[in-house]
Order: C-alpha cells, then structure tokens, then sequence
C-alpha cells in the first residue's frame, strides 16, 4: 500500500510537469497507473492534497540537503545550480507558482512558512559572506534587498521563460545560473 | 457611444485591479456603469476583448512616453520609476501575467511583440550607457543577461509581491526601485 502512495506521487509530478495541474485529474493518475480510483483515495482526498504533498516533499530535500561547511564561491553557485536542478524536477509548482498560491490554503501556509525560512537563510549566509571577505561589506539594507533578490528569481524565472516563448528544458533552466552570476558577481569581494 | 467604449474600459481596468479578472464578469462592469449587458456588448465581444484592449493601451501609453534625451543616471531611474507607476495603474495584469498570457491567445500575440521590442530596446540602451560612460564596460553577453534581468524584474515583481504575503500598495511596489538599484548599481563606472 505503501507502495502505491510513492507511485501515485511520482506519477502525479511527471503529469504535472508535462501537461500542467489543470490539465491532469485523479482520473488520468489512475490511468497511468493502472490502479482504482479507490485506490488513490485511500491515499489522498484530492487532487490538490496530492500537489500540496509533491510541494512538501521538495521543501523536505531541500532542507534535508546538507549546506555548504565553509563560505567559499564555488560553494555559493554549486547552491544555485542545485536550486535549479530541483526547479526542474518539480517544474510544475515554479509554473504554476501564483496560481497554486492563491487557490490552494494548504499550499499557501507551507510556502509561506518555508519562505520566511529561506529568506532569513540567504541573510545569515549573506553576512557570513560578507564577513569571510567573499562578499565585500554589506550593509543590512543592502543584505535584505540582494536576499528577496536571490529569493525572487529561481522563483518566477520558470514563468518568466515560459512568457519568454522559451521552451523549458534543463539547458534553458540552467542559464538562470549565469543570470543570477551577473546579479551577485559585482558583489563579490574580488570584482573590479 | 465612445464614451461609453472609454468608460467601460476604466471600469474594467478598476474591477479588475480590485478583484482580479476571474471575479469580475461583463455584468459586474455594465452594473458598475449601470449600463445594458447589449451596450457592452456593442463594443467588445468578451470580457477577454476588452482585457486584450487594456493591454495594448498600457503599451501604446508606454511606447508614447517619451525616451531620456540623454543618457544620465537620473533619466534612468526615472525610468523605473515610470515603469512602476504602470505597473501599479495596470496591476491586475502583471499579477496575473502567466495565466492571461497562457489563456488568451490574443494577449500572448501583443506580449510577444512587445517582449522582443522592449528587450531589445533595453540592450541597445545598455550599449549606450556604457558608451557614454554611464556603465562600465559590458561584453555582449553582459548586456544580455542584464537586459533580461532589467526586464524580468518589473514583469514578475508583482506576482512576487502577493506570493510574499505582502500588501500591494504604492509603497510596497516602489520599493522595487530600491532592489533594481542594487543589482544595476554595481555596474555603474563610478561604483566601488
């Protein structure tokens, strides 16, 4: 049974990722999984208690992905390329981010939750840097504003290329990376 | 009877701003302007219509204003600032950029045209500022991560601000000018 719970996830990101969550019903889950409808509610209620788990899980690896030991600038942009990989895997919640925010409560009080932490995060990490000599001084306006804008961009970048006529592929999610390099390299101790 | 095409137009723009475009329907706006659902009718064929004909006022407005004579750094966040001003008379439309411009073919045709043209707009006007001393010397490539930062900024910066759980207000939206400053600061010649 434990079984079946793992495989309707799995199955519900890789629809979701293709087609989209207003494309895809418990029904087409059941589909492509060959199981009975009864089958995915003993697991889940709904379509949405099952987006609102996909969401948990790639907040709970995230978290769960160990943080680099020693501030150094290899470390900084193996972080991003990591975000990136994980807003591929789960590339249907970035898409769909406004939408899911706003229609589903659940969703909205773990990324909000989630998003507080990841803030305050990125501002420790920032006056660490800072402090090792990898950023140069920040002050803490300074350090909130670059934050949101560390936060804000892996965020909506998957809307952006969407709207950007780009098709979404990992060569195109992975670009993001030397636009955020552009964004921070002028703060970095060693630059001009 | 072209008085009405306007009124129905700023009614609109007011409803939907208020209340999002799924909330509103062509009877809330002829009830807004107690005018007959026929009469509305008479000019635009769809709630959708009359959102596509909003659009392409706020561009036309935009394409209208007129361009800094010469390149300074206070024409450029001049700039910024009248962006943010639309952005907010327009605000229903940037925060719900993705979904309009996935649902309504018509908006995905004007976005598109408008994207290429201010996109490029931006790098030529990146070129010219380093030119003339403004910005330090930007490869190519430099000017074209930054131009799509400088344009996905505004673009996304609405949708961000409701996910972040704060109001939308004047205030909220103009601070957006403090964080575009930190990312285009660093690249400015007298910076550091």
């Amino acid at each position: 049974m434990k079984d079946n719970r793992e495989k309707i996830l799995a199955s519900a990101t890789r629809l979701f990722n293709e087609r989209g969550t207003a494309e895809v019903s418990t029904n087409h889950i059941c589909e492509d999984l060959s199981i009975s409808p009864g089958s995915l509610y003993y697991h889940f209620r709904s379509k949405d208690e099952i987006i609102v788990m996909i969401f948990q899980r790639m907040i709970d690896k995230w978290e769960q992905s160990p943080l680099p030991e020693e501030p150094c600038i290899d470390s900084l942009f193996f972080m991003y390329e990591r975000t990136f990989r994980y807003l591929w895997e789960y590339r249907f919640i970035h898409r769909e981010i406004s939408a899911l925010y706003k229609r589903i409560s659940e969703f909205r009080i773990i990324f909000d939750k989630a998003q507080k932490k990841r803030l305050k995060e990125i501002q420790i990490f920032l006056g660490d840097y800072s402090k090792a000599g990898i950023f140069r001084a920040l002050d803490q306006t300074e350090i909130k504003n670059l934050a949101r804008t560390i936060w804000f961009f892996p965020l909506y970048w998957m809307a952006y290329l969407e709207t950007e006529g780009k098709n979404l592929n990992q060569k195109t999610v992975k670009e993001s990376v030397g636009i955020i390099k552009n964004i921070i390299q002028p703060y970095l101790k060693k630059e001009q």
